[in-house]
């Protein structure tokens, strides 16, 4: 049964799929022109620009979910119903800055993860070290496409126009996201013991609580409407992280894109992993050690370590957790009046589109 | 005789000091609190957040010669003779943005220049690589440091209080600058043969014409004053590299803090190596490649390189040019009626600090 209710995930995913496709596509769409426009620039100022801006585009052009953008909309409808074709366009613009932001943090991320492969083609400074032969050169080329998915996503904040008594609340908004990102994957570098602090900061800020809270500025909401939506917001961020460490260590492999036991073979420290290092006994928790950051580590050993995820009980109270911070996103939209009732559905199809995913 | 007329760097250097004082002093003052600020806001988000602001702190607070500050305050005052005190919280506010994208801007070239110290300190990807013993940490915890220099420039620049109708124009000039400072960086890296297209995007951009250009946006200025000012800016930023590259050969180690010829050893195209180059006989140029990016060249090896800049020509061509460049600047300011008269000295002031300095 759906975790959140009497609907199932399908039926409302058919109802309300052409919000999606809308702005999935018009992301997409305004993220092209805004290439080619960067492209022409580009070419004036230096005749080696475009290769950097190739960079970024291929990999903010190559997939993703568009889940950011989504989320900025359904921000936006659940604090104001009317969508004017001038928010519409802001709309497009604000998601086009954050999957840039995206881009910026996957180079940065995979770089410093040495992960080879990103969205079904090679990672960035993988893709720059094989064109120049040499990889560290790669690596500082994909620092400075980084820099320019940056730079590319605060021009586009700057084109966004939002109410005028709410746009310095929108530019401190995109910061402090910007930062709890930052200050995320420093933990996660060091390992941090804390593993849910760690991935609030490093994927629930960008991911749902800062679009979510971007989308309500630009419609202008009303303080309650931002309260509801920030309790909304807060454990979505968490599920959406949960469901990301389930599915990249239980997922079927076709659809994520990542090798069973991924996670284990690059030491990440997952909630997954933390649960298990605190339930298995002190000799089980040595041969999940050896396995974890193991780049080497055969698959009988990674199969064992994957088990022992099963067996110690921290899959299963991951997925409780997870259960948990459903339901209270659920409570959260389920109490609050002040949204508007399309944009709520708009919020539930968000979780499922987050939390409840399969790839 | 000094290349800019009749008055010598030194008296107007006495008469005009105070401003610059007051310029450094508040800058350094600013950011002192707003470092403050941050780390007490950090510490709430994570236990760790503050080690990585203390990075950026270390370097920021380091010293620099605020020559970006005092090129925004200059331009204001070239606009606008009349500085409210709302005017000097905003330019002491842009001051500190612009120091700490410098910052940003530090820690990547060093990190992709392979470069120990920076201001009479270690740099900032060795300085974490010390302290966690570990290379590749220290590596990715000094991208994070940009990264939060970066994000705090960004910060500064929101808040502060352009005229509304030049807000979006000054974003955007910020932003161009941002840019150009990555392509030419990626110039750098690909050892591009047009060294001056490099100069001018890498260092041009955000040393002097970005500044000049913050500074009179902030104090509203005309659009004649902006094209007066850019005529000045333009030479000026170029000039200051030059200075630059002949100063990091052949000045004075004990002022520079480099030893005699390290961007040699350094491979660094400079203006001087690509005229060098040029004016040589093969068999010379073949000799000055050997040396260039050799770290392990010999004493004796570089001395001779050395040499080859003096008698090729290289040397005087570089000082020729920027005497030339430097004569553009001053024409411009004294072709410029548009601009305030205090206001020029202090351009005239800024060309001693950046185009004549000796360290």
């Amino acid at each position: 049964m759906s975790p959140w209710g009497t609907h199932t995930a399908q039926s409302r995913a058919l109802a309300l799929d052409p919000w999606i496709s809308q702005v999935t596509t018009g992301v997409t769409a305004r993220l092209e022109e805004f290439f080619a426009e960067k492209h022409g620039h580009a070419r004036e100022l230096s005749p080696r620009a475009p290769e950097l801006i190739s960079a970024v585009e291929d990999l903010t052009m190559r997939g993703g979910k568009r889940l950011r953008p989504l989320a900025i909309y359904a921000g936006f409808r659940a604090a104001n119903p009317h969508v004017s074709e001038f928010d519409w366009q802001a709309i497009l613009t604000l998601g086009a800055a954050i999957e840039l932001l995206q881009s910026y943090l996957l180079i940065q991320d995979d770089w410093m993860d040495d992960d080879d492969q990103r969205r079904g083609g090679p990672s960035t400074h993988v893709a720059m070290a094989q064109k120049f032969g040499d990889r560290r050169l790669g690596a500082s080329l994909a620092i400075l496409a980084g820099d320019v998915a940056m730079g590319f996503a605060v021009e586009l904040l700057h084109a966004t126009q939002f109410p005028p008594r709410r746009t310095y609340e929108a530019l401190r908004s995109f910061n402090d996201m910007h930062m709890e990102v930052v200050f995320g994957q420093q933990l996660d570098l060091l390992a941090h013991e804390d593993v849910s602090l760690t991935q609030n900061l490093k994927t629930g800020s960008y991911t749902v609580r800062g679009p979510i809270t971007l989308g309500a500025l630009l419609a202008d909401a009303s303080q309650a409407q931002l309260t509801a939506l920030m309790k909304f917001a807060q454990p979505l961020g968490v599920a959406f992280q949960l469901r990301d460490d389930l599915l990249s260590m239980f997922g079927d492999p076709a659809k994520t894109g990542k090798p069973a036991g991924h996670d284990l073979r690059e030491g990440k420290h997952t909630a997954l992993v933390a649960e298990a290092r605190r339930l298995l006994s002190a000799s089980d928790r040595a041969c999940l050690d050896a396995v974890l950051g193991d780049r080497s580590a055969s698959a009988d050993a990674v199969q064992a370590a994957m088990s022992m995820l099963e067996y110690s009980g921290a899959r299963a109270r991951v997925e409780a957790k997870l259960a948990s911070r459903l339901s209270e996103a659920q409570s959260a939209l389920a109490e609050a009046r002040c949204l508007d009732a399309q944009g709520v559905e708009m919020l539930m199809e968000l979780i499922d589109r987050t939390a409840l995913r399969n790839s």
